[in-house]
């Protein structure tokens, strides 16, 4: 038996320029409870396979680890931005490829606990390069890898991106790559 | 070329039961800029055999979307808890079931770009089913399915949430279910 929280109240509690925190107070089974929820836009997230079966990947430094990251491109969607154009919209910023196919592979949430953040996968062929055009705070390196040597590196923990993990595990499973 | 963020300045700006917010300001290549980083403490994940070859999920409301999700059992570390005890408390407390063997398979991070939260996904065999103690506010559903049943619904976008899209793979692409 599931039971809807009501919610009896809810205010925006913090704003920020890539969040904001909606702080409810809910009535659950138990009784009253606070739930705040992270806000956030959404984004997309490319497995952008090139001509040789190489897979695009990018690496940058995450403040929130204070560690660089090896991932899948992917950013936020702007307002009111449809997924797939978000995705080839920062295909061709992030790495400067433009694809010929994009075809859409699964879509999930990130921290469904906390946060309405949705993010959708796209698996893109037929790419061709052009210039990047990161934003003034973005520092990515561009590589490439075989799905192979990407399936080693999330077996063995050396890539600890959940978007990255769910993109490749999924388009392996779904005999995409 | 990876650039280290230099921290300027920075300061808790929200806190809540779950997670709280750290405003930086940081210096970029191209400037300073705002990282707002969630601070969570991370939890456990739980990929729970029976001795049938099932996997216990679970179905509680999520606020966030307003909406049942179907999920591997999880939960939040308690301070400076360590994760595989996190694991084993949380398996416990949720669906009733202690088990023999626990071995750890991946650790993530599902939003690195904004959360400094850390993953820890375990799969649990020999189980011996006792009582569930839920939280107050918690109001969960136990199901139990096949591996090939969980990776179907998985290819055919019913399930949703990323951590129990990575426990599932993760498992099938190493083997182990």
């Amino acid at each position: 038996m599931i039971f809807e929280e009501k919610t009896i109240s809810s205010e925006i509690a913090y704003t920020g320029p890539v969040f904001r925190i909606r702080k409810h107070l809910v009535e659950t089974p138990g009784g009253q409870s606070i739930r705040d929820i992270v806000e956030h836009s959404g984004g997309s997230i490319l497995v952008a396979v090139t001509d040789e079966g190489k897979i695009v990947m990018e690496r940058q430094y995450r403040k929130a680890l204070e560690s660089p990251f090896m991932e899948l491109p992917a950013g936020k969607a702007d307002p009111n931005e449809e997924p797939e154009i978000t995705a080839v919209r920062e295909l061709a910023e992030e790495t400067g490829y433009t694809a010929g196919k994009v075809k859409h592979l699964v879509s999930f949430y990130p921290t469904c606990g906390y946060s309405n953040e949705h993010l959708h996968i796209y698996i893109c062929r037929d790419l061709v390069k052009g210039e990047t055009h990161w934003d003034k705070d973005e520092c990515i390196e561009i590589m490439e890898f075989s799905a192979d040597e990407l399936i080693t590196m999330i077996l063995n923990g050396e890539i600890e991106d959940g978007k990255t993990i769910i993109g490749i595990l999924f388009a392996r499973q779904a005999g995409e790559i």
